[in-house]
């Protein structure tokens, strides 16, 4: 036994992120547990684990990433079935936490999917959970169990700085992104520019305002997801018509890449989009100015030291 | 207000049934409330009602069918805003209970979805369900808020009776159906019949046991659920081949009509399908043999009797 | 310290299965441990352990059988000052679960006592059941703790496998046995027959009908529980008259053996009654022609691999 | 409908006291409501609602007596029938609340049963408690929904009052009740005595210990409940010892009356014995001099009060 | 009765806001309700309600502001006394949420206080919240019981836009304040610009970065909660180094004014300070160029819409 | 790992006993933990933990003493900030529990705050309470978590003894006080007597009533708490008057020293006093006359056992 007070860690994989999953368990020397998962004709998934669980300190890797809905009861499934075999603890591992932009309310008689998400991890009878970059931290605040929270901002400092970009300037496409541009410029030292849209009055000449100077320079825009794109190309053409060099750099935790995104991220002058591996992006989709760097390291010493009792946080360090 | 302390009965419909919705909404001289339900270009769900809840008697209509993980968070979203928009009271009405047939563990380390479902639902915020059919009576036991569960056998027998077939004989087409097919053939003044698939040993000669007399009757099946129609098929051949007369009955209160259902419903042994609307069968699917008795009435009558504080089980005398 | 990161086994009997409790203590060469349980002279219970419980693996054996209210609150008591006493896990080992008939409403404003039982448990402490043949294994789910559920049925086949009996036939005797005499019949490969009860119309010549054969063969009946034997006694009414060997065995788990049932069983043409003993049976009510067959090495057994962390479903492989 | 938001008030009794929940009624100038209560031959009870319960403002009167374990198992089953019924308010009418003496821990490993039955109260649905004279005060804090908490001392002066006892001393029998015994003597403006039993140590002279004058008086005990009247034996034995007049009264709330409690009040030099009739004493065990004082009206005032949102404090001035 | 099921409308005032909550009350032509609120010599809070609150529909209000531990342990104490006078229904009115900055982990090992205060007023007995900006939106979703979330920005935008600033410039301080900064903005229909505060490299040659255009232009800033004064101090410090109007606006919805706060508003640079009473300052703090716009009829129109089951939403339109 | 299947045992104190804290830590050889604990200039609280708190087995110390509110908010988020570090087992180690004697009502509307406190510490997360001397022992059936519960009483008892005190009565100054009393005279094998403040009625010549002889006789007091010391001054009148030896003794667990408790105690007549450290009291506040016996041991062993599984009940033996 560990020094956890449960048994073995255990790794199992849903079907979001088998490759994800594979890549952590290489990691860890570990085999990825056998888990019959499955729909029947009508639709319903079906799971049964293929071996022992009783007291196990297990990990049940899963983003609830597109399909949402499919992904999201199939590890809640995936967590009752644990429960009902006692399993010692049970560790939802979320790399892609989905609903987390649904936070809060932002018009009357909304849904806040991001809480509702938490509470059925725990009513299926989660432990604890570990994901990357939610979209507001305060969706920590959602569980009462505990949660830990990495950041994959690093990883995309990193490669850049590696890359040495000359003349860049870190923007923020929106006033959401604001405090993450603020993290990545001051990581890479960088200027930061700000684009609003501003909300249309009668006589409002200029439905976007940029603040700070990005004349000339090449931008950088991180965000924690690329859904459709939209918001990078409506700040691309703000940031070409104000002069910017038509190289533009796209960081994103979370590849999305929902509906028209791979045609908007084509235009030429989006010069890269460097994503992670926390959705699968399938080979037909993967254009070759995308670069995915992957997050299974960072997962996989995160679940080494939870198993260990070990500070996740030093990890940062 | 009614006298039941709570405001107005409203209606909502999830996006499963809006036929039957609609007729439940006429049968009770209501409008279906608005509510915008839409999904976004990355499959996640949105939900927002589009006039005030705040007391009011809630009833949210959705049958978690095909595609049952949709159809599960779409209702639990629509809870959720409901509850954020202090709802006096919320009922969900789902006519088929999806994920009702993993009720208990046929092989270790299963979930027991049924129940997960009802702790989902009573998480999202629901004070209370009305639904009709359930794979197994205990499901009502998953729950301990009320559960109000109608029948829709007397739709069947009605209807059947209606018809006088002479020279029938209710057949269990497996040993889950005996017991409603007892109460079909107490109904029909029939005889009953038993099929039984039997463990093939080393030296079984038959895999199936027929016990009862089927030569030269007409058989009426009755089920909770048609999914694949296996279980019907199988029940035709050893029927026919023990000599029934190829005109046979099946009655389902589920249409679920999954994977080769169609196909072999097709077989023209088979004379009738008789199910409900429970989960809608869309035009293309509808065979000129097939039955479709509308649940709406009762729910409808059901809706009313829980707004007004009336018994509802005097529905069924 | 075991790998359960619990304390050590530790076995407590309540006074319902004194002789069972003591049977899997030797089986596992523990003694149980040393709890004062009385009643003050106004009935109330009192519960005190005599041994320090603190972080240890405790099992509380109490099958909550006739008089069940005593021996319900008995063990929520037992629980109550276990959880008080910082136990370290609390498993409840209810070898007879009492008000598992009652699953379900059959009629409305009934309560769903199985449920209501289920739910007091887990208010009291308890983390995780041990049972054997519960009525229904929906009651699993009324559960959402690990309940590890047992079978008898392996013992019944075994012992009348090795008794040879030819010419053998299992017989349902109501709709509700089908499912377990079926799997009787698989295991001894033998046929199958099954007794209706029908509803008496105004024109129903036969109140009863078999299907199935049963002519000179030898009936063989299981039932979950045997409670006062009116079933049974129905059911060998039927059988005589269709002409069966007049040499019935009935095989139950829980020889509840209520009112008439001893009366009942006396009758000379049930030639054997073979019982277990998760409900005690008195000496002076055990008749010459009864067998009890003891569930103590598998509880005992499930008890170890519990404790241990190992498979508790690998038992019956 | 009431002010309250709920329906009707409706009563309904428990088989432990048909004679007060009769008397309740009556003073209600309402009928006891319909409801089947039964106990199978095995001993489980059943229990089903005659009428509709749909949101009415529902009490049930149970005490749980003797025998208190299937007392308080049938006022768990009534309220799980009426959470299923949908009732709309349960209160759970206990007018004498067993196992409330086990309120804290006496010894180490012991249940805290008192909390218990609160904790199982609340589990199986009760929304508010209705009671008498709970052993302490405290155990209203072991509820988290209101609780109304009446004392029977009223009653007890104004008969005593009406006696003009002269020469009278209100003696504490015990340490336990002196508290109570100071507000009988303050009500009835008579001076106090306190009987200590000592732990007997090597050179104790004497193992009681009488503090304050009652040589030539005439005590007046009381107590909550008189169970065995062990307390009220010794205390009689001592305070004829000192002198006192040999003419004792003896006032308790709940008339337990377990084991030789009858025979020890019978001594003649206890003159009168005044209870209520919160446990209903069965006239074969009512000896001439006891006198018993209705808690009807009390009761049923506050439930009308209950059911009208009125102060149930007001009562008390 | 209103048309909530609840009874009448009564208004309880904590000691934290006595003038709000007497305008709030003559807004709706109410009194407050008698309550004591007392402090025993040890520091203990006593409260008791003077008058019956069965079923009504209470609103305790109370702002958590300093001593922000004492006034939510009143709040607590005084939910937990409705709670057990079987108050109908419980909403705490929260004009300023203490602790709501921290709802999320800045760093390893911290609490979230803001989840923790949601899960300590449900647990005491809330129902419902109303509240005024709220340190972030997400703060709702820490709750599943309904939040009424108003916003005083209207408020301020009223007043701003009635002065006719022209020349003005909104700043958002810095990156938390950049979202609330654009809403005004929008409303006042003026430019935006945004102060970063860089974190320090070895080479970062300056710490603060504006962008966005300021000099020449009266800025605007505007909080939710004015604290320390710092971040406007700093931000004032780097407008006037750009150049701006030297008559900065200071707009915040809470006034905490805690430490230096007051002194570093009185410099002559910051021409007006705009507040609300969420939080009450007291006049010796109240310099000349404060305003203080009144959050009562915002407040006290939300509850009589809360009481009345209307829209509250609609107050925004 | 310990035997707990925890980790190992840390201690973190609060800042309201830091001395008792340092004293425990010693007794156990053990470091405190370092824990941040600051407030802002608002008065929240912030609280971080210096060091990996993962699966440990940690106890907080932390009295509840004035300021009560303070150190109550403190301890539930030092609790909260552990949760969510992913301690493995959380000890509230509460030497004096604030709020403990508002544990029932006395009069109608109050709230049960002994109760309350007991939940919210459950709410925040703590797992278990160590405590001394609560207000009653039914503050331990407040709590469903376990609660080892010390006494102070054999302190007191060894350390008048070794006194050798002749002539002495233990006066119960209340009726509160009398179960202690009498088992502090049990111990000391001394005499007892008891004071009553009497309900002023119209034709009361006496408002206090001694029961027993205190004349010639040395008094010696104990009580759980010592708050402004009003008891013991009005108890000090009474046998003063009643020719009681001028040298009166008391003893109480809980220094709460309010108001003029300083005043009260320094009269002459009170020969000694003699308390715990369970609160801190400030040199200033410490008469020479005063004795502080030290709790350190008590807890310190408590703790060991604890975390040691071995029972705690042995160090009263």
């Amino acid at each position: 036994m560990s020094n956890t007070g449960y048994g073995e860690l255990k790794l199992f994989c849903g079907s979001s992120v088998p490759t994800l999953g594979k890549e952590i368990a290489d990691y860890l020397h570990l085999p990825t547990g056998r888990v019959t998962l499955m729909r029947f004709a009508d639709g319903e998934i079906y799971c049964r684990y293929e071996e022992n669980a009783r007291g196990e300190d297990i990990f049940v890797i899963q983003s609830t990433c597109h399909p949402v809905n499919e992904h999201l009861m199939e590890l809640l499934i995936m967590v009752d079935a644990l429960r009902r075999a006692s399993a010692g603890r049970i560790t939802a591992v979320v790399p892609y936490y989905g609903y987390g932009r649904k936070d809060k309310k932002d018009a009357p008689r909304e849904a806040i999917t991001g809480r509702l998400v938490a509470d059925l991890l725990v009513t299926a009878g989660v432990h604890r959970v570990l994901t990357i970059d939610l979209h507001a931290g305060q969706i920590e605040g959602f569980f009462n169990i505990p949660v830990d929270h990495l950041r994959a901002l690093p990883l995309f400092a990193d490669y850049l700085g590696r890359k040495g970009l000359t003349n860049g300037v870190v923007v923020a496409p929106d006033d959401g992104a604001v405090r993450r541009s603020k993290q990545l410029a001051d990581r890479l030292d960088l200027p930061l520019a700000v684009i609003f849209q501003r909300r249309v009055g009668t006589d409002t000449k200029e439905p976007v305002q940029v603040v700070g100077d990005v004349e000339g320079l090449t931008p950088i825009l991180i965000e924690d997801i690329i859904d459709t794109a939209g918001t990078v190309t409506r700040a691309a053409d703000v940031l070409l018509a104000k002069g910017c060099v038509p190289e533009i750099h796209v960081c994103a935790t979370h590849a999305v890449f929902a509906g028209p995104a791979m045609e908007r991220l084509s235009r030429p002058e989006i010069r890269e989009a460097i994503v992670t591996n926390t959705i699968p992006v399938p080979p037909e989709r993967l254009l070759p100015k995308m670069t995915v760097l992957s997050a299974a390291p960072l997962l996989a010493e995160a679940i080494r030291r939870i198993h260990l009792n070990q500070s996740v946080s030093l990890l940062f360090t």
